[in-house]
């Protein structure tokens, strides 16, 4: 199933839209945040008549299972060129997940430019590490995208963490889908935790909240992403992440507060 | 009028906070909106009985003038640790600001620890420049925070511009108020906007969204802090903060998402 066949959603009554968890997109059988975010970027979007989900945060509240869900849009305020909304999903009244949006359309922008900022230098997609679905680990979400990680970011899957919390790599959908704003809010969250490459007794890492800055389009082909974590204290982390066109325009920008667990 | 004074809520009904916003908090007439998102936070943490904003995240949709305003909270989820609301801002039912917070009490914060970032090097308060509130510019919330600006990033006063759009000093509340979570929420949007420094026609940089961690609490004295714009794209900037103790530990990061009008 396409991503944008994933986060489709259906007006169903005032502000009101259904749309279903697909199963496949989980890890270890909760949906991926992405995702789940994604499909409220859809609802806001269609609620809002704008196309583009400029800026949208979402906090965690319940793991998403496979199935029903509704979302409620609440629009707070509809301008010329921005509108913000709110939004709430919902299984069976169980809220999983809040999410707070201003969305535009992202053709339209235009403004001066400086950037202070380069991609991340990575090894052609061929000579990068696929990550490949599984049952278990990898988990069935990574059969949802194509991620090449970079070699040096790679080797946690056989043990050797880098010891820098840091994930690099390229993304793209599979079968050709194009990559829209509501795809780039999935491609923020569908590396494998920074932590992975930490030196430390962690295993997991909860989002409790995922802002995600569309702040560019998507051009055909593979995004050049990294992702990073610097203040790893308290029991909480930050993932800082970029997503960059193949022709060098940074078009995301993405932060994440994760719940820090400790392992066993 | 202390901070915590500025941003008192009072319940009126169910969910529902009365506040004033404060005179003298604004930037050309219009209340900074560090200062707003940190009174919706006020009626979070009351409204949901964890005491700090741990994840605040603002959505900005018309200036805040003095005066009376609402604050209706509505609560998504509240569990042990963390609880999650959302808030809308209101004067004379026009909204002025949406908010979405997950609360906690971070006295109980503890875990595993790795940072991999320095605090800003800073001269020492009395060697830098202090900014002091006039009723036109330097604006008059300047006289209810106090800054001190790094030499190098100071210069814009006069008209000299460092050409990076960062901007590095020192916060602290005048007559020694204790800082507490939510005057952390009004610091994170303190400073004199990072573009003032960037070579470019811009003015000013109304802000869109701003979200907040706050990952720790802070010690009595001077706070260090950074503000730094790295993607002036599209009509758009973002501006990444850092607020760190005097003793070393990062307690809060920032990141707004700012419109760039194109000036005259």
């Amino acid at each position: 199933m396409s991503l944008h066949d994933a986060t489709a959603v259906e007006l169903i009554g005032p502000g009101r839209y259904r749309a279903t968890i697909a199963a496949g997109w989980d890890i270890a059988g909760n949906a991926n945040g992405g995702y789940l975010l994604a499909i409220a970027a859809r609802a806001i979007t269609d609620a809002t008549g704008q196309p583009d989900p400029l800026t949208i945060t979402g906090h965690y509240l319940a793991p998403g299972r496979p199935g029903p869900v509704t979302v409620d849009v609440d629009i707070a305020r509809a301008g010329r060129r921005h509108a913000t909304a709110s939004a709430i999903m919902r299984a069976d009244d169980r809220p999983l997940l809040v999410a707070l949006a201003t969305t535009t359309d992202l053709h339209t922008a235009s403004g001066p430019e400086r950037v202070d900022r380069a991609p991340p230098v990575l090894p052609a997609p061929p000579d990068c590490v696929a990550v490949v679905a599984t049952d278990t680990f990898p988990p069935p979400f990574m059969g949802q995208v194509e991620l090449r990680l970079h070699p040096d970011d790679a080797g946690f899957f056989e043990g050797r963490r880098s010891g820098e919390p840091r994930m690099r790599g390229w993304f793209r959908l599979p079968h050709g889908e194009p990559i829209d704003a509501h795809a780039l809010v999935v491609a923020t969250d569908a590396f494998p935790p920074t932590v992975f490459n930490a030196d430390l007794p962690v295993a997991w890492t909860p989002t409790v909240e995922l802002t995600a800055h569309v702040r560019g389009l998507p051009t055909p082909g593979w995004l050049a992403c990294a992702f990073r974590t610097r203040f790893i204290t308290g029991g909480y982390l930050e993932a800082d992440g970029e997503i960059w066109n193949g022709d060098g325009h940074l078009i995301a920008q993405s932060r994440q507060l994760a719940l820090v667990p400790r392992s066993r």
